[in-house]
Protein backbone atom coordinates (compact mmCIF):
# COMPACT_ATOMS: atom_id res chain seq x y z
CA UNK A 1 0.00 0.00 0.00
CA UNK A 2 1.62 3.48 -0.88
CA UNK A 3 1.36 5.84 1.74
CA UNK A 4 -0.21 9.24 1.36
CA UNK A 5 1.16 12.72 1.40
CA UNK A 6 1.46 15.15 3.53
CA UNK A 7 1.04 19.06 2.41
CA UNK A 8 1.63 21.93 4.54
CA UNK A 9 0.28 25.40 3.53
CA UNK A 10 1.33 28.46 4.89
CA UNK A 11 0.91 31.85 4.00
CA UNK A 12 0.00 35.15 5.36
CA UNK A 13 -3.60 36.78 6.23
CA UNK A 14 -4.99 37.64 3.09
CA UNK A 15 -2.90 35.83 0.67
CA UNK A 16 -5.95 33.64 -0.23
CA UNK A 17 -4.95 30.73 1.09
CA UNK A 18 -8.62 29.25 2.07
CA UNK A 19 -10.30 30.09 -1.65
CA UNK A 20 -6.78 28.10 -2.77
CA UNK A 21 -7.17 25.14 -0.25
CA UNK A 22 -10.95 24.72 -1.20
CA UNK A 23 -10.15 24.83 -4.88
CA UNK A 24 -7.41 22.02 -4.54
CA UNK A 25 -9.45 19.98 -2.43
CA UNK A 26 -12.01 19.87 -5.03
CA UNK A 27 -9.38 18.70 -7.76
CA UNK A 28 -7.68 15.92 -5.81
CA UNK A 29 -8.67 13.53 -2.94
CA UNK A 30 -6.91 15.43 0.15
CA UNK A 31 -8.64 15.15 2.99
CA UNK A 32 -7.95 18.13 5.11
CA UNK A 33 -6.70 17.98 8.83
CA UNK A 34 -9.29 18.69 11.59
CA UNK A 35 -7.62 20.44 15.16
CA UNK A 36 -8.06 20.07 18.49
CA UNK A 37 -8.66 23.10 20.35
CA UNK A 38 -9.43 24.53 24.13
CA UNK A 39 -11.50 27.12 22.65
CA UNK A 40 -15.71 26.50 22.85
CA UNK A 41 -17.25 26.01 19.63
CA UNK A 42 -18.44 29.30 18.41
CA UNK A 43 -22.54 29.29 16.85
CA UNK A 44 -22.76 26.80 13.84
CA UNK A 45 -19.50 25.27 14.27
CA UNK A 46 -19.36 21.10 14.40
CA UNK A 47 -17.62 19.20 16.35
CA UNK A 48 -14.97 17.12 14.46
CA UNK A 49 -15.75 19.18 11.23
CA UNK A 50 -14.29 22.45 12.70
CA UNK A 51 -12.54 21.60 15.36
CA UNK A 52 -12.37 18.82 17.83
CA UNK A 53 -13.53 20.69 21.13
CA UNK A 54 -11.73 19.43 24.22
CA UNK A 55 -10.99 20.20 27.87
CA UNK A 56 -7.71 22.15 28.76
CA UNK A 57 -6.95 18.87 30.58
CA UNK A 58 -7.20 16.46 27.61
CA UNK A 59 -5.54 18.87 25.45
CA UNK A 60 -2.08 18.73 28.29
CA UNK A 61 -2.41 14.88 28.38
CA UNK A 62 -2.25 14.70 24.91
CA UNK A 63 0.19 16.95 24.52
CA UNK A 64 2.27 15.11 27.50
CA UNK A 65 1.96 12.31 25.23
CA UNK A 66 3.50 13.52 22.19
CA UNK A 67 -0.28 13.41 20.46
CA UNK A 68 0.66 16.54 18.22
CA UNK A 69 2.40 16.90 14.67
CA UNK A 70 2.26 20.48 16.36
CA UNK A 71 0.67 23.26 18.59
CA UNK A 72 0.64 26.74 19.52
CA UNK A 73 -1.56 28.74 21.91
CA UNK A 74 -3.52 32.33 21.18
CA UNK A 75 -5.21 34.23 23.37
CA UNK A 76 -5.19 31.49 25.54
CA UNK A 77 -6.61 29.36 23.41
CA UNK A 78 -4.64 25.97 22.65
CA UNK A 79 -4.79 24.50 19.19
CA UNK A 80 -3.11 21.38 18.08
CA UNK A 81 -2.68 18.82 15.22
CA UNK A 82 -3.72 15.52 16.41
CA UNK A 83 -0.93 13.25 15.14
CA UNK A 84 -2.19 9.54 15.54
CA UNK A 85 -5.15 10.43 13.38
CA UNK A 86 -3.05 12.26 10.73
CA UNK A 87 -0.40 9.32 10.73
CA UNK A 88 -3.45 6.90 10.05
CA UNK A 89 -5.34 8.28 7.25
CA UNK A 90 -1.24 8.52 5.66
CA UNK A 91 -0.99 4.81 6.28
CA UNK A 92 -4.10 4.03 4.17
CA UNK A 93 -2.88 6.30 1.37
CA UNK A 94 -5.04 9.38 1.68
CA UNK A 95 -3.31 12.27 1.48
CA UNK A 96 -3.71 15.11 4.08
CA UNK A 97 -3.98 18.92 3.66
CA UNK A 98 -2.40 21.19 6.70
CA UNK A 99 -3.36 25.04 6.40
CA UNK A 100 -0.96 26.64 9.15
CA UNK A 101 0.84 29.26 9.95
CA UNK A 102 5.04 29.12 9.65
CA UNK A 103 5.36 28.20 13.27
CA UNK A 104 3.10 24.90 13.34
CA UNK A 105 4.50 24.57 9.34
CA UNK A 106 8.54 23.73 11.00
CA UNK A 107 6.92 21.78 13.69
CA UNK A 108 5.76 19.59 11.60
CA UNK A 109 8.15 19.01 9.40
CA UNK A 110 10.32 18.72 12.52
CA UNK A 111 8.37 16.11 13.12
CA UNK A 112 7.59 14.75 10.20
CA UNK A 113 10.51 15.23 7.79
CA UNK A 114 8.19 13.66 4.50
CA UNK A 115 5.74 16.59 4.95
CA UNK A 116 5.68 18.93 1.97
CA UNK A 117 6.04 22.53 2.78
CA UNK A 118 3.72 25.18 0.35
CA UNK A 119 4.29 28.56 0.87
CA UNK A 120 1.86 30.71 -0.79
CA UNK A 121 3.09 34.41 -1.64
CA UNK A 122 1.23 37.62 -2.78
CA UNK A 123 2.02 38.65 -6.24
CA UNK A 124 3.80 42.01 -3.76
CA UNK A 125 3.43 43.38 -0.28
CA UNK A 126 2.12 46.18 -1.10
CA UNK A 127 -0.39 43.90 -3.41
CA UNK A 128 -1.27 42.41 -0.29
CA UNK A 129 -1.71 45.35 1.74
CA UNK A 130 -4.26 46.50 -1.37
CA UNK A 131 -6.16 43.42 -0.27
CA UNK A 132 -6.49 43.39 3.16
CA UNK A 133 -7.37 47.37 2.69
CA UNK A 134 -10.20 46.14 0.66
CA UNK A 135 -11.76 44.06 2.95
CA UNK A 136 -12.18 47.54 4.71
CA UNK A 137 -12.55 45.75 8.54
CA UNK A 138 -9.34 46.74 9.40
CA UNK A 139 -7.88 49.77 10.96
CA UNK A 140 -4.44 51.24 10.13
CA UNK A 141 -2.79 49.86 13.12
CA UNK A 142 -4.35 46.49 12.51
CA UNK A 143 -3.42 46.90 8.42
CA UNK A 144 0.46 47.57 9.52
CA UNK A 145 0.49 44.99 12.02
CA UNK A 146 -0.38 42.54 9.67
CA UNK A 147 1.93 43.63 6.72
CA UNK A 148 4.62 43.14 9.72
CA UNK A 149 3.72 39.52 10.39
CA UNK A 150 3.44 38.93 6.85
CA UNK A 151 7.03 40.33 6.54
CA UNK A 152 8.32 37.97 9.37
CA UNK A 153 6.27 34.80 7.79
CA UNK A 154 7.85 35.50 4.73
CA UNK A 155 10.87 35.71 6.21
CA UNK A 156 11.45 31.82 6.76
CA UNK A 157 10.68 31.00 3.12
CA UNK A 158 13.72 29.02 2.67
CA UNK A 159 12.40 26.12 4.80
CA UNK A 160 9.66 25.49 2.77
CA UNK A 161 10.07 23.13 -1.02
CA UNK A 162 7.62 25.18 -2.73
CA UNK A 163 5.83 28.17 -3.30
CA UNK A 164 3.15 29.50 -5.57
CA UNK A 165 3.07 33.14 -6.20
CA UNK A 166 -0.99 33.75 -6.18
CA UNK A 167 -1.54 36.37 -8.63
CA UNK A 168 -3.72 34.56 -10.66
CA UNK A 169 -6.21 32.52 -9.01
CA UNK A 170 -6.31 29.63 -11.49
CA UNK A 171 -2.74 29.87 -12.06
CA UNK A 172 -2.30 29.39 -8.85
CA UNK A 173 -4.60 26.21 -8.48
CA UNK A 174 -2.80 24.77 -11.59
CA UNK A 175 0.48 25.34 -9.48
CA UNK A 176 -0.85 23.86 -6.56
CA UNK A 177 -2.41 20.80 -8.39
CA UNK A 178 0.95 20.09 -10.08
CA UNK A 179 2.73 19.76 -6.94
CA UNK A 180 0.61 17.39 -5.42
CA UNK A 181 0.79 15.38 -8.71
CA UNK A 182 4.69 15.31 -9.36
CA UNK A 183 5.04 14.62 -5.95
CA UNK A 184 3.16 11.57 -6.35
CA UNK A 185 5.93 10.37 -9.30
CA UNK A 186 8.44 11.53 -7.00
CA UNK A 187 11.21 8.42 -5.83
CA UNK A 188 11.98 8.37 -2.20
CA UNK A 189 12.44 5.37 -0.59
CA UNK A 190 9.92 3.67 -2.62
CA UNK A 191 12.38 2.47 -5.55
CA UNK A 192 12.84 -0.94 -4.61
CA UNK A 193 9.65 -1.55 -4.43
CA UNK A 194 8.86 -0.19 -7.49
CA UNK A 195 11.71 -2.53 -9.36
CA UNK A 196 10.13 -5.65 -7.59
CA UNK A 197 6.92 -5.04 -8.53
CA UNK A 198 7.68 -4.61 -12.28
CA UNK A 199 8.51 -8.36 -12.61
CA UNK B 1 16.82 36.36 -14.41
CA UNK B 2 15.62 33.29 -13.23
CA UNK B 3 17.82 30.61 -14.92
CA UNK B 4 16.23 27.92 -16.76
CA UNK B 5 16.08 24.08 -15.41
CA UNK B 6 17.70 21.23 -17.41
CA UNK B 7 15.41 17.97 -17.34
CA UNK B 8 17.01 15.01 -17.92
CA UNK B 9 15.01 11.64 -19.23
CA UNK B 10 15.74 8.19 -19.44
CA UNK B 11 13.64 5.19 -19.53
CA UNK B 12 14.58 1.40 -21.84
CA UNK B 13 14.00 0.88 -25.04
CA UNK B 14 10.38 0.28 -26.34
CA UNK B 15 9.04 2.52 -23.06
CA UNK B 16 7.82 5.00 -25.42
CA UNK B 17 10.07 7.89 -24.48
CA UNK B 18 10.10 9.44 -27.62
CA UNK B 19 6.56 10.22 -28.29
CA UNK B 20 6.23 10.99 -24.59
CA UNK B 21 9.41 14.02 -24.91
CA UNK B 22 7.90 15.20 -28.18
CA UNK B 23 4.15 15.65 -26.57
CA UNK B 24 6.33 17.06 -23.36
CA UNK B 25 7.69 19.62 -25.96
CA UNK B 26 4.75 20.50 -27.94
CA UNK B 27 3.09 21.56 -24.07
CA UNK B 28 5.76 23.41 -22.63
CA UNK B 29 8.80 25.37 -23.62
CA UNK B 30 11.29 23.19 -23.43
CA UNK B 31 14.68 23.05 -25.67
CA UNK B 32 15.95 19.78 -26.88
CA UNK B 33 19.87 19.21 -26.44
CA UNK B 34 21.70 18.77 -29.54
CA UNK B 35 24.06 16.35 -29.32
CA UNK B 36 27.48 16.29 -30.81
CA UNK B 37 28.74 12.89 -32.90
CA UNK B 38 31.36 11.49 -34.73
CA UNK B 39 29.87 8.94 -36.76
CA UNK B 40 28.42 10.06 -40.32
CA UNK B 41 25.30 11.96 -41.08
CA UNK B 42 22.27 9.47 -42.10
CA UNK B 43 20.53 10.34 -45.49
CA UNK B 44 17.90 13.41 -43.66
CA UNK B 45 20.08 14.31 -40.98
CA UNK B 46 20.74 18.01 -40.39
CA UNK B 47 23.99 19.31 -39.34
CA UNK B 48 22.83 20.97 -35.67
CA UNK B 49 19.30 19.72 -35.67
CA UNK B 50 19.56 15.67 -35.30
CA UNK B 51 23.54 16.31 -34.28
CA UNK B 52 26.57 18.66 -34.74
CA UNK B 53 28.59 15.93 -36.85
CA UNK B 54 32.47 16.79 -36.13
CA UNK B 55 36.09 14.80 -36.25
CA UNK B 56 37.37 12.14 -33.90
CA UNK B 57 40.27 15.02 -33.34
CA UNK B 58 37.51 18.00 -32.23
CA UNK B 59 35.21 15.62 -29.97
CA UNK B 60 39.03 14.53 -28.13
CA UNK B 61 39.41 18.09 -27.94
CA UNK B 62 36.00 19.33 -26.57
CA UNK B 63 36.75 16.32 -23.96
CA UNK B 64 40.24 17.26 -23.21
CA UNK B 65 38.53 20.66 -22.60
CA UNK B 66 35.62 19.42 -20.27
CA UNK B 67 33.16 20.47 -22.55
CA UNK B 68 30.78 17.56 -22.25
CA UNK B 69 28.26 17.32 -19.82
CA UNK B 70 28.27 13.30 -20.73
CA UNK B 71 29.45 11.43 -23.09
CA UNK B 72 29.66 7.60 -24.28
CA UNK B 73 31.37 5.74 -27.04
CA UNK B 74 28.72 3.53 -29.18
CA UNK B 75 29.52 0.95 -31.67
CA UNK B 76 33.12 3.22 -32.10
CA UNK B 77 31.50 6.36 -32.37
CA UNK B 78 31.27 9.02 -29.70
CA UNK B 79 28.56 11.08 -28.92
CA UNK B 80 28.51 13.56 -26.39
CA UNK B 81 26.26 16.35 -24.87
CA UNK B 82 28.03 19.73 -25.14
CA UNK B 83 28.19 21.53 -21.88
CA UNK B 84 28.72 25.20 -23.12
CA UNK B 85 25.64 25.58 -24.92
CA UNK B 86 23.18 23.76 -22.68
CA UNK B 87 24.56 26.28 -19.48
CA UNK B 88 24.49 29.34 -21.86
CA UNK B 89 20.56 28.42 -22.20
CA UNK B 90 20.06 27.87 -18.76
CA UNK B 91 21.48 30.66 -17.78
CA UNK B 92 19.03 32.95 -20.47
CA UNK B 93 16.20 31.32 -18.57
CA UNK B 94 15.26 28.86 -21.20
CA UNK B 95 14.46 25.47 -20.08
CA UNK B 96 16.53 22.41 -21.86
CA UNK B 97 15.48 18.83 -22.19
CA UNK B 98 17.78 15.81 -22.57
CA UNK B 99 16.87 11.75 -23.59
CA UNK B 100 19.70 9.99 -22.64
CA UNK B 101 20.41 6.59 -21.38
CA UNK B 102 20.96 5.61 -17.53
CA UNK B 103 25.01 6.26 -17.67
CA UNK B 104 24.90 9.63 -19.70
CA UNK B 105 21.96 10.65 -16.81
CA UNK B 106 24.30 10.27 -13.71
CA UNK B 107 27.13 11.99 -15.96
CA UNK B 108 25.15 14.96 -16.01
CA UNK B 109 23.52 14.64 -12.50
CA UNK B 110 27.57 14.36 -11.61
CA UNK B 111 28.37 17.39 -13.46
CA UNK B 112 25.22 19.48 -12.80
CA UNK B 113 24.20 18.49 -9.60
CA UNK B 114 20.72 20.75 -9.89
CA UNK B 115 19.62 18.36 -12.92
CA UNK B 116 16.05 16.80 -12.45
CA UNK B 117 16.51 13.26 -13.32
CA UNK B 118 13.02 11.80 -14.31
CA UNK B 119 12.57 8.24 -15.65
CA UNK B 120 10.28 6.43 -17.67
CA UNK B 121 8.89 3.17 -16.49
CA UNK B 122 6.78 0.78 -18.51
CA UNK B 123 3.63 -0.69 -16.54
CA UNK B 124 5.71 -4.18 -16.23
CA UNK B 125 8.50 -5.71 -18.29
CA UNK B 126 6.11 -8.15 -19.83
CA UNK B 127 4.30 -4.92 -20.97
CA UNK B 128 7.86 -3.99 -22.20
CA UNK B 129 8.59 -7.27 -23.34
CA UNK B 130 5.15 -7.15 -25.91
CA UNK B 131 5.62 -3.53 -26.96
CA UNK B 132 9.07 -4.61 -28.16
CA UNK B 133 7.55 -7.55 -30.04
CA UNK B 134 5.01 -5.58 -31.47
CA UNK B 135 7.66 -3.99 -33.86
CA UNK B 136 7.93 -7.29 -35.02
CA UNK B 137 11.58 -6.55 -36.50
CA UNK B 138 13.77 -8.09 -33.44
CA UNK B 139 15.23 -11.34 -33.49
CA UNK B 140 14.05 -13.42 -30.04
CA UNK B 141 17.79 -12.69 -28.82
CA UNK B 142 17.65 -9.14 -29.58
CA UNK B 143 14.33 -9.04 -27.08
CA UNK B 144 15.66 -11.06 -24.44
CA UNK B 145 18.53 -8.91 -24.95
CA UNK B 146 17.08 -5.43 -24.46
CA UNK B 147 14.75 -7.04 -21.50
CA UNK B 148 18.38 -7.43 -20.17
CA UNK B 149 19.33 -3.34 -20.72
CA UNK B 150 15.62 -2.80 -19.20
CA UNK B 151 16.22 -4.73 -15.87
CA UNK B 152 19.89 -3.31 -15.65
CA UNK B 153 18.85 0.07 -16.45
CA UNK B 154 15.69 -0.25 -14.14
CA UNK B 155 18.56 -0.85 -11.34
CA UNK B 156 19.82 2.55 -11.38
CA UNK B 157 16.07 4.09 -10.86
CA UNK B 158 17.14 5.49 -6.88
CA UNK B 159 19.44 7.59 -8.72
CA UNK B 160 16.30 9.63 -10.12
CA UNK B 161 14.34 12.11 -8.62
CA UNK B 162 11.12 11.22 -10.42
CA UNK B 163 9.14 8.27 -11.98
CA UNK B 164 6.41 8.37 -14.44
CA UNK B 165 4.73 5.01 -15.82
CA UNK B 166 3.64 5.28 -18.80
CA UNK B 167 0.48 2.80 -19.38
CA UNK B 168 -1.90 5.25 -20.41
CA UNK B 169 0.03 7.86 -22.61
CA UNK B 170 -2.27 10.82 -21.73
CA UNK B 171 -1.70 10.24 -18.01
CA UNK B 172 1.99 10.15 -18.41
CA UNK B 173 1.92 13.06 -20.33
CA UNK B 174 0.23 15.29 -17.65
CA UNK B 175 2.62 13.76 -15.01
CA UNK B 176 5.44 15.10 -17.15
CA UNK B 177 3.65 18.25 -17.46
CA UNK B 178 3.45 18.26 -13.50
CA UNK B 179 6.92 17.40 -12.80
CA UNK B 180 7.63 20.73 -15.19
CA UNK B 181 5.08 23.09 -13.73
CA UNK B 182 6.23 22.25 -9.97
CA UNK B 183 9.97 22.45 -10.32
CA UNK B 184 9.51 26.07 -11.52
CA UNK B 185 7.41 26.17 -7.94
CA UNK B 186 10.35 24.62 -5.99
CA UNK B 187 12.42 26.80 -4.21
CA UNK B 188 16.36 26.45 -3.97
CA UNK B 189 18.51 29.29 -3.47
CA UNK B 190 16.17 31.36 -4.76
CA UNK B 191 14.47 32.32 -1.68
CA UNK B 192 16.44 35.45 -0.33
CA UNK B 193 15.81 36.47 -4.14
CA UNK B 194 11.94 36.14 -4.05
CA UNK B 195 11.64 37.78 -0.82
CA UNK B 196 13.93 40.78 -2.01
CA UNK B 197 11.53 41.05 -4.89
CA UNK B 198 8.22 41.28 -2.81
CA UNK B 199 9.08 44.58 -1.08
Amino acid sequence: MKKGKLFVISGPSGVGKGTLCKRLMELRPLRFSVSMTTRSPRPGEEEGVNYYFVSREFFQKTLDENGFLEHAEVFQNRYGTPKAEVLQYLESGQDMLLDIDVQGALQVKRNYPEAILVFILPPSLSALSARLAERGTETKEMLEHRLNCARHEISFLPEYRYRVINNDLETAVAELTAIVDAEHCRLQDDAAELIEALN
